[in-house]
């Protein structure tokens, strides 16, 4: 089944946050705010450091949009803080660093790759609901653009507030949108 | 198991083609050439028809990137055509449009609401072996964009065709790449 | 086994009716009055359009008999107002034409095409206390006559409010009945 | 599933018929010819002979349409001969009278009331290749009108031997028939 | 395991009674009274006729012994009343015609052809507790003899009446029994 | 099912026969000739000695029927001599006494009370295909009559040798019988 | 598992006592005081009277000791006093004889031929509180002696009575026993 | 199903021999000669000791007879040496003795104590086909006497070289036997 | 599943304990003390005594450690004793012996080899909460070093006491700890 | 069951080796040589450095043996190398570090904490046949001393190369052994 419109089960894991050390991060940690879970496959590995660089400096952004940022592979909480010391640029990651040695977040997102015991680079948008309202997920060496995402959780949060009203496509903040009725049958 | 990877398996429907009437798509159509399946859920209902129009304008980008689009709801391809002709976006849609009332190819790509039968909105970009390389799926309001969707192609056919290089996020056609090798550990 | 006597079970259903926009029906549409159900393969197709403007014809007819009429096939209601928007003949439909896109209505009569995802043409009529009384099917392409309906409605009616008669074949309204007895058996 | 498009499956049945003394029959005499096969739940019961009666009146005009009719209920040969020999009515008809004690036929046909071991008042057209093309049934006391049952062979009949055309609802021989095309989508 | 010991089991019937018309038969019928069933396979057949007249014959010798006696085909009680009208040695019966299409008595008592849906010919002497105390079952073509009949009910009342006796073959009544006793052991 | 038309299954049993001693009986034995299969509850116990003793006093007329006749309970053919030697009524029996002590026949012919490991007093009338024709069983206390047996016999060879009569019930050797005709369907 | 050291589980049966004719026996005689069981295959069959003769010998001695005897074979009562009756040798039987027709028993104690219905020759020792202290079998031919029986059920008794010492082998009454201590240990 | 009859299994096992030291035994060496299997539970326990030695001292006489003796524990072939070594008395055997601590052979000969692992006090005598003879199982404390044991063998090895005799109880070499006959049933 | 920080399940056993004669032994015995549990597979063979002995030597040692020491084989405490008497190695031995013979100690401990019946060569150091904190595991001819055993234990219970701090490879006790902080993650 | 004696089974695993960067490695590497395998939890965590050290420090002297050494912990090769880049003590490694992320060599030698994802602290000695001979697991905290190792391989090595003698513990290289005889039982 799609994974849109699940809400996220139950799970215990620790992440690296800086300036935090090490924190304990759970389902409940998505209820009550919107969130961003990007998995990725491993650390101290290739393009993953552009992502979540970008991640980062998109950062603040979410932050004002009232979005908390959580990036996941299956490394440890320990090797994520070993590569935060040792990468310039995740140095800069302000974000907590979920740890998913024992599999459990991979899986319920469908993401966990059996065979290597890593994650794809899956993308989720989840409402203050803790329910997933976007999904994307890229074969190994596509980036993902964190401008996209912003603009994404934009209209989902637009959506959010004003139920009843539709968006189109590329709709950027301050559009006009859509409210459906009837007249709209087959005239868009 | 994450779709990204998976190889399209066989699967026989009927697609709406402007200037061709109707005609047959397998799973073979997805062989030999990129495509694109853009999966919504409803014919006459609201939001889609501006993302189908936003598709037809990327249509000619597209075309000239190699890749085929292919438009799929759990409407008949008889729909398809009524759609067509009574839709002014719609009208200008020159890609197939499959009609999936057998809900096949909606519950191969994961995508099928099985409540309401109809298909969430899910955008799978497919390589010329038949194998999923992206998977977008947005909850139902929330628009996908077009030129976001070109961005990645690009990406997946570099990737393709320079194997042993990796892109990093946010990277556009004739952006510098990154070779992986073993220095790049723990640096990039 | 046979669907005769059988009551309808438990449904959802979004149906378009000209006048009134999108309406729900429920199996408890089917209590308290008579009504017809008839489906149909798909909105935009063949020969279909006939029958049900056939349909539309007797609308009446049938009213006045106390008989609501449905129709249903597997499209969603929003394609039934596109095509109502489209075809001269549908345009002219005034009763509920149910979209059942989860197939769940057609599972329940038994018309579903498992193969194509689309209803065979079944015409049931249904009693007051939602209790199916007649049956009729044709395979693709053979039509069906709403008069011969209305004939048999009457006589599904006189039999309800005149229990312990029996009517013979051909009977139409006014025609004198049989009254089971003993005599009559081995007799008539 | 729906019986329409079913092949009629092996069985062996005794019938009486008038002048041959007792036959057989098995899914072989479905095969080459047009067969009519109708149902009634009991010999030497109500409405059921006019039915039955109805039906031999039309018997010459089936002949002539290449169709063989065969009652059955699931009263033995021997019951079919002495109701014939009883009844007025029934002494008249010429064609087989199958005996369905074992409940096979009625069982395949899906019109057995397993409570009370009869079959329900159901009529089949079957086509030369022993598929099934058209079901009537109807619950008890209401009866079946063999003239429509004329019409409908005759568009069955129509169908078959033109390919590639449809018939509208109330179609009578000789009127103008459809040939299905991209053109009518949306326009009949 | 062994008809014999066994207590009717609940069913459901409908029978014919010459100057009652039809009346419902259940396995209350079988308690308080002795009761003889006596199935065989078809109305209208052969032999059947003569072993009911004879037991006709008996019924009341059977009626002063305080014994109901019921026939039991598989055909309806319509079908036992088209017979009682029409055979001459049928329309003298005046015991009950229990009709069992739905094959349940015929499949309790064990006397079911699965293969042609009739009864074998078996008759039940059952007390007034409702428990089988004899069986006996011919092939088609042996008749039954009720003289007989009546010789195994009066031993069985008198095993009945008179607790700790036992009767010898042959036994008629009158006659002087046996008292079990150990010096009988191996003397008799 | 019952037991009427079954073929005896293998089996393997001592018997004591007067005269030959002890002797080996399996299913062969009931090929080629008629056998009377008398099953009683137990050697050295009530009742049973004088329906043996009345079925011995029939043995030269059976055997000239062509019939040879077995007596079985679950005793051993060890008690069966035992008894042979003490009891008056028991050393006339030249038949053959079988012993079941494994249970193996009372449970193929049904008639084994599984409580107490004893056989109920059932007498089975088996053809040279070793199929059996009649069936006889009666509760405790109520003894057989080996006359009648021996005219069930008879009627029982009649309806083999003359295939195609049938005869009514009381039918004594001599008698007229019938011959199945469809002129005598609902005449007899 | 071994069936040392099983208690005795609920069963029941009649057994032919002499002097007292037939009597009920269950699992609870085997409670308060100490028995032997001993089973047999066949009355009136070879080597077990001699067995059971050399039982009664010693009758008195084991009644003397607290013991009671039971015979017990497949046999029934009946067929006991049967054999009681005609031979001499089992006439002077005084303890009871079990019949175990339904053969629970011989299934309880493992001694049952599944094949041919028989008990094996097995003697089983209980103590007061129904739990069995000794088991003997002997394949068919082997005689078991009584003597030796009575020199284990002593040493049973004495070790019941005397917790705590162990007799060595060929303990004879009397003699000194062993109390088990760990000096010897590797001593004895 | 008993012991008694049935065939020994494949087995492997190591056995410490005096003279021999250690050895392999298998079901092999059961056959082409008779066996004595000895269990008993546990080496430097108690009891044991003096049966085992009055094993020993029964061994040439038992040899002369054509007879292996086996003992077997659970405990290693070690600990068979280790005892050997240890006790007076032990160390007189000159039979193998067996390890069992797989306990695989107390399981086939149906002796083990589940819950301490050790094997009841079985003695079984097998024939040269490798098929026991005989079973005698003692509870703890309740010697076997070796005496009884050659007695028991003698009658085996008489009933195998002399079939169609049996022999009574207490039989002792020499003494006459019985043949079985018609006659001596009932009469012994 | 390791068994590391798996607590001892329920067991019962009895060992042979010098001075104490024989004790019993559960999983009590494991709580509120360390222990040392050490399996080996046979008394009286080879290597096992240098083994055991070398526990011994260290035994006082391990007391003083309030370690409590036994060893265990698939022997019964009645070998352990008869061992203890013949060798000189084993009789210095103050330790308990456990007899494992029906394996469950054994089972436990994932050491027992199911083919012969025996425990493969394990050490396991139990912490005063009876839960497992070592394991060590030996393939048969290599030997284990009790002196390494006592740095083991020396530094699990530093590990205990001290919580939050962790001790290096090769630690020996009065060496400096390590305590866990963030800043030694990737420093040390 | 005990992982001693067991063949390793077939994997694929990545490593990092300084100065070969990423190699291959399966089960084919325990082919041919020595090895040892050293589970840890995770890179960049607490006392496992000093461990990983301690084995580099021995790393010359098991060469010399002609064992090879692998670290595994579920963490990547990537993190391996990351780690290796960071830490002064990890870098000092040269022997390869397997990267167990999908956990198959972790659940294969039963070390997987299934709860967290991390392998227990378990090493293991491995013969040229690829077969288990040592198995040592730790509880966290507890630090494994390569020394005691290298005693361990040079005892299995001296087992292996000298078959039929044993080695007492505490052995050291250049020591008497034992050679297993039959004189030895008990003895040592």
């Amino acid at each position: 089944m799609a994974l849109i419109g699940k809400e996220v089960q139950p799970f215990q894991a620790k992440a690296f946050k800086d300036g935090e050390d090490f924190i304990d991060v759970t389902e409940e940690n998505f209820k009550g705010q919107w969130s961003v879970v990007c998995f990725y496959p491993a650390d101290f590995s290739f393009v993953c450091p552009t992502e979540l660089e970008d991640l980062q400096n998109n950062y603040e952004t979410l932050k004002e949009l009232g979005v908390e940022v959580y990036s996941v592979s299956t490394d440890t909480h320990f090797v994520h803080k070993g590569w935060h010391d040792s990468s310039e640029k995740i140095n800069k990651i302000k974000y907590p660093m979920i740890g998913d040695p024992s599999q459990q977040l991979s899986r319920q997102f469908d993401v966990l790759n059996e065979e290597d015991g890593l994650a794809e680079r899956g993308t989720f948008v989840i409402d203050p609901d803790g329910v997933i309202q976007t999904v994307e997920i890229n074969a190994g060496g596509i980036g993902r653009d964190a401008d996209n995402l912003v603009g994404k959780i934009k209209a989902a949060q637009y959506v959010r507030n004003n139920p009843g009203e539709v968006c189109p496509a590329k709709w950027e903040e301050g559009e006009e949108t859509l409210t459906p009725s009837l007249d709209l049958v087959g005239k868009i």
